[in-house]
């Protein structure tokens, strides 16, 4: 039995590394595991992918409004969902945690079930082929993924052409909605984050819990749909991390185009300008059959001045969240 | 020209990515770069080797004592060193930074312009294929590594056998020595670290410098040496990153086998204990001519009881430096 006392500072890191290192699932795709300078791992097709993301304890995420849990498991999510935006299934996780030494090892164990059910929720046969163990004032966990193309091009966001479908798989603003709520209904008296006033405005809520809350806390990114989408055709494709408006503005300049969606069914609100859906948007060429998942919601047209994004024609800002100013220095 | 005033807070994310992106070597391996939701690596072997290393602002450095550039170069050269030891060659990097708000832009570039330097220097061709950019009250660059096995077995740390030669690549205990008098000279009247200090006592030093302070800035590993290990036959190899006796520990237990260290050239001191050396330690069979760059200091015999490390058949401590128990929090 472990001591639920037991920090990292006191039980130090070959300890720390044996009590996480049989939580995390494996990968099927290592050659070599955890435990050398490096892992191998397979790129059947001679290339890979390769993306990574850091969450900061703050400005991505607050302990008041996650679990240890649901932070391994966004970290684990937002990657895979880049790896699915290029058309590849997502193969091997890498793992970089820094946490102050007074963190209870349980928090660790924790973090890495996140992972572990991430994986085998979203991507299986993924896992984690190695890492890095270290300390912070401020706990951060950086993930690295890797993919394999199984010998297709990849889809990158340059390659929407005018008469193209676009189309979206996954949710829009659900997440967006929960921050919004915990913003409003999960902080104390003066507005900052309190695990206490979030546990009791969830259970007032309909069945205990938000859906949006859930998302924001657990992304679901549609993984397999992003294979699917490059069997299908898809001529261009990204990650909708930042709100469909500015993530569409991405695919719109890098391919040189405007992107019309339908008012019909992309709503102002939320579902234009909310981010972390971790959905995927993607463009297919006219006429041919979306694959599972996707469903169509505009059209790419000719960039008739700089390429952008409207809707029913009529212009859309294309700005949004940016780290370096939006984030105000707390960390609860 | 660009103002010097600049922060990252002050120009936002594209506007730090414009300035940085430029600066950062780009790798021959690349089938595409920065830019998509993933990069594209060549993996001409059908595997790739893949390590990761978090350097922390607190317990992994210190800003005064390293320039912005010195800090990007050991977390390149760090992990350049890990692919190294598996006898492979390293291809590319993945960089996730996050910084403050306030910090200014010319920091970040300066941080680019040390993993320039160091992929000119010690791995030409490697190059920077991707990254994050985030925001913390922490400073920690995260790097990732990339190698090529070129067809090669990977060399681990299990395969040393008794009767082979034990060698290492690189300088011993140059970087410990650099750190000790860093604590030593370059701190304030309360022990704190403080750049006039340390400037000041390098200024009085013969030359204008010193060769450990040089060293544990610019960790200077022998990455060649690592396919040329390999391809000479080497049975075990890794990097000394935490001391030579901590790390031959390390290959002693992972390979069942006591790893006998020769007193005449292994002094004791830091030459034994003292970290962040990054060279190579390997391990080739008896007889077997060492390839360039390696010296003989030792030899592997059978484990008497605990595998484990001797000198001159005495017992010699493996414990050493744990994060979550030797930082003090300071971040000066």
């Amino acid at each position: 039995m472990h001591d639920s006392d037991d920090t990292v500072g006191s039980v130090g890191e070959l300890g720390v590394l044996a009590r996480i290192t049989r939580r995390l699932p494996s990968a099927a795709s290592a050659l070599l595991g955890p435990g050398d300078d490096c892992a191998v791992v397979t790129a059947p097709d001679g290339r890979f992918v390769v993306t990574t993301d850091m969450m900061v304890h703050g400005p991505d995420f607050r302990w008041a409004w996650s679990s240890p849990t649901d932070v391994g498991w966004k970290a684990a999510a937002t990657n895979l969902s880049d790896v699915a935006a290029m058309g590849a299934r997502p193969t091997a996780l890498l793992v970089a945690l820094a946490v102050p030494p007074q963190t209870p090892v349980g928090v660790l164990e924790a973090i890495a079930d996140g992972f572990a059910a991430a994986c085998a929720t979203l991507a299986p046969g993924c896992g984690v082929v190695g890492g890095d163990l270290s300390t912070s004032a401020t706990a951060t966990v950086t993930v690295t993924a890797f993919g394999d193309l199984e010998g297709r091009a990849p889809v990158l966001r340059s390659g929407a052409r005018a008469g193209d479908q676009v189309a979206v798989a996954g949710e829009l603003g659900v997440a967006a909605r929960g921050l919004a709520r915990l913003f409003a209904e999960g902080v104390d008296d003066r507005g900052e984050p309190d695990a206490e006033r979030t546990a009791a405005f969830l259970a007032a809520s309909p069945g205990g819990t938000d859906p949006g809350v859930e998302r924001q806390r657990r992304p679901r990114p549609p993984v397999a749909a992003g294979v699917l989408a490059a069997q299908a055709g898809a001529t261009a494709m990204l990650d909708l991390s930042d709100g469909l408006a500015i993530d569409a503005g991405r695919v719109a300049r890098a391919s040189g185009v405007t992107i019309d969606l339908d008012p019909s069914v992309v709503p102002e609100g939320p579902a234009l300008h909310g981010g972390e859906d971790h959905g995927l948007f993607a463009t297919f060429p006219r006429g041919s059959g979306l694959p599972a998942g996707f469903r169509r919601i505009g059209t790419v047209v000719s960039a008739a001045g700089a390429p952008g994004v409207t809707r029913g024609g009529v212009p859309v800002s294309t700005q949004g969240w940016d780290p370096y100013v939006g984030w105000d220095g707390a960390v609860g």
